[in-house]
């Protein structure tokens, strides 16, 4: 039998290996602590054309797209690894996996109750827990799954846009003054790139400055503000993060709430990263404090929390607020949203008519299968042994002062911005010479972690608006959880990589 | 063992009974037959609400998981079914679902080559085959993947901008002269949500009238941008379809793009349905003759062909556009775009900062596997075998001329749009009360598809741009193949259900 003639019938048998294959989680055990097979772009780039050539004309049988398979989970990077700490998102959960597979094979668009009962009864369901927490308490509100944060947060400054003017949505931008973005220098550029789309501009984004810890500056807001006013432009939206990029920082929310009260502008929290310790009651009062007064909230589940890609939720307190900012009316797509259904109450087929996308995976439900399994009591043991993690790398580099330089006194959360010494640059002047060479012996480090087995994969970058060089970047996703030994391992490889630099 | 103590090196034991009964494709052989099992959407939110009860605070054992996950299976649409043909998706091949499940697995963002180094090799693999086909050979040009075709098509009204006026990138919409999108009255209502988004307004969306059979007027088009025009407003970007939702239509590519070409506008043409016709030399002569001169282009392989939801291709044949519209620079994200990158040439990151979103799901991996596996001979198979179907459904209705009416003179490509006519309705003269008449059998046949065991889902829709009442909508995703033992099972419960209506 031919891939071609396989029915959907017999994919589970003929499939078999297949799906064994992907399901198995150490698929080459001698070799199973790499965290990326490396190999180089080019050589890998013609490998997998020659596959591709194999089969592009006639296609090809089963045996040999099993071996492709096997060839591609080989030369994927294992981000399931627990020293996989090299962005902002890890490791999936068992359960969001199971959901993932799920919504993979029922293949529906979370449009209507038509087509996708549960999935839309489901994402409304834990669009209100999650409202819950980060409102306290408030049930109501308006809620959607986004393609990404990027769209969570546009769905916000749409939001702010539609509220300041509503009549946007007819005329456009012309003839209205510039409205502008107000944003930390260290935010997320999705916040840029929104301005890009959605015809604003980047001259129509204002990066507010930051203090030492990467936190906007709530006195530099205002000024910010007052100064876009006096020169005749508008100030539309405020995006605060919660949980910075690189430094892991939170924004001070309350006095950032207050500026944004006194000023008329809509506040909306970029909490991709830091929104998941809104499950953890110790940490949500450290870092999360005041979230309830934004009027937007853009949370990505599948970064610390371990949901599947992507997970990202976008929250409001505003009722009703998406229909208004998205909505075309119902009679704008009459073959998707009939008015004299009689089988169910039409209400129920809001969602694709409120949504940007219309249709849209069932995000949602990942979310709500994990909330099921794990509860807010697993969410926060997952999301506090990542803290825990963090703390002790800190403590343990903030020890060995020889050989580490935190910039910051104490970790940001689950972020730690540090640098490596190596033997040679130990108890030199750290003079302009120093700072450059330890700025390549951390790219440096990053080849090694690549080219040595690829047992490490852990971030690097400079920052430029703190005039600093390049600096290692650990980030902890709460899943896989990380244990004091990995955090060991990674100071051990780090130190052995690093010995010769 | 609680859930929240798997870990996911014993995931596969302890979720194997929970992954097999997703992978199972029948899970209810006694009722197999079901594409839905309706229970009202007020019953199965308590139902889906007092299984999240349970867990909410303290999570559930995986036996309480494993038997919500076959709840879940029970009451979800079967979208796989042959007789869901209520949507221009619907099952997804069993290799698409494979790759989904391996791009699930692996979890990870289409952003660099350090994060995914298969699937962005594969992405840009699989988007230069496509433009070899769309743009008649041509391998150069641009494409990215979107999260659904609604932003397939922002992609390419941005490009439009963006060759217009590079400077909006800067300073907004601000002190432009309105820029206005023109498209048909039968296309998709994204491009009028893209107008919202994107600060154009809908004020500034000329609906373009089309022929009786829902194609784009070329005549009307050049009128239309030539009043724009003369009004001081700045034509944008014509949206031409290649597949219209309710009537399958194709607007002429070749006319539409001298008009184009004649006043120097952008053509974008949205093929998100009909766009899979390219893999039929004989079809894609009929309905897609002249897509290489489309500027961008966007396809759904998640509709017709069969790829699992979102597989959205954007296309251009013009290079670097993507860059050119939406990135920032490399250093706008240095943590993740780094210029001094060591271990292979950093050119292979471009991919997030020319995205709009960054960070994306691999869908282009399931595109890749699905064309390694079927190749060109097996998508066109499975594309003329709908083509097939449809023309058999249109032969079999236009011979029972007192049973149905259709409203076009054969199908349009996968699509039929057709009328039911009762036993108690024939014959009678068709005025104004008769038509009422059947608009209203139309939608008592769609609630007893529904209310009567779930057998068959098939949408319907009225034409308010033609004035026309329900009519019943037949469209025909690839997969699962359609066979005329189907299409004949179809007409029998539309004459059985309603048969007293």
């Amino acid at each position: 039998m031919s891939s071609k003639e396989i029915s959907i019938t017999d994919a589970a048998t003929v499939w078999e290996p297949l799906l064994r294959s992907i399901l198995e989680w150490n698929p080459e055990p001698e070799d199973k602590d790499a965290v990326v097979r490396f190999v180089p772009p080019p050589k890998l780039f013609a490998e997998l054309k020659s596959r591709l050539e194999v089969g592009r004309q006639n296609g090809s049988p089963p045996e040999f797209v099993l071996e492709t398979v096997k060839f591609v989970l080989r030369h994927c990077v294992n981000t399931s690894h627990p020293l996989w700490v090299n962005q902002l998102y890890g490791g999936v959960h068992p359960l969001g996996l199971a959901a993932s597979f799920l919504v993979e094979k029922m293949n529906t668009n979370a449009h209507t109750f038509e087509a996708a009962p549960v999935f839309v009864l489901a994402e409304g369901m834990v669009l209100g827990e999650a409202r819950k927490l980060f409102y306290e308490g408030v049930e109501r509100g308006d809620g959607i799954f986004a393609p990404g944060g990027s769209f969570a947060n546009m769905y916000g400054f749409m939001a702010a846009r539609h509220v300041k003017f509503p009549q946007a949505k007819e005329t456009g931008f012309f003839g209205l003054p510039p409205l502008v973005l107000f944003t930390s220098e260290e935010s997320h550029y999705s916040v840029s790139k929104a301005a890009v789309w959605m015809g604003l501009g980047l001259d129509n984004v204002v990066k507010v400055p930051t203090n030492r810890e990467g936190e906007m500056r709530p006195d530099a807001l205002q000024i910010a503000i007052q100064e876009v006013k006096a020169s005749g432009r508008v100030p539309l939206a405020v995006n605060a993060t919660a949980g910075t990029t690189v430094l892991g920082a939170f924004d001070p929310l309350i006095p950032i709430s207050k500026v944004c009260e006194d000023e008329g502008v809509w506040l909306h929290v970029d909490a991709a990263w830091g929104g998941s310790f809104i499950f953890s009651p110790r940490l949500r009062g450290l870092h999360l404090r005041g979230i309830s007064r934004a009027d937007s909230i853009a949370w990505n589940a599948h970064k610390m929390l371990g949901a599947p890609l992507q997970c990202s939720l976008f929250l409001s307190r505003h009722e009703d607020i998406l229909r208004g900012c998205n909505s075309l009316g119902p009679s704008s797509a009459p073959y998707l949203f009939q008015q004299d259904k009689s089988c169910y109450e039409v209400a129920w087929d809001g969602l694709g008519d409120k949504s940007f996308q219309c249709g849209r995976k069932a995000d949602g439900f990942k979310l709500w299968l994990m909330w099921v399994g794990l509860g807010l009591d697993g969410f926060q043991t997952l999301i506090e042994s990542a803290e825990d993690a963090s703390q002790y790398f800190y403590s343990k580099i903030a020890e060995r002062k020889e050989e580490f330089l935190p910039y910051l006194d104490g970790p940001q959360t689950t972020n730690v911005f540090f640098w490596y010494i190596p033997p040679r640059l130990r108890g030199s002047a750290r003079d302009e010479e120093w700072w450059s060479e330890i700025s390549k012996v951390t790219v440096g480090l990053k080849e090694r972690m690549v080219f040595d087995g690829g047992r490490l994969l852990l971030g690097y970058a400079p920052l430029p608006y703190k005039g600093l060089p390049n600096a290692l970047r650990l980030v902890l996703p709460a899943y896989p959880p990380k244990s004091t030994t990995h955090m060991d391992t990674i100071l051990r490889l780090i130190t052995t990589y690093g010995e010769d630099l």
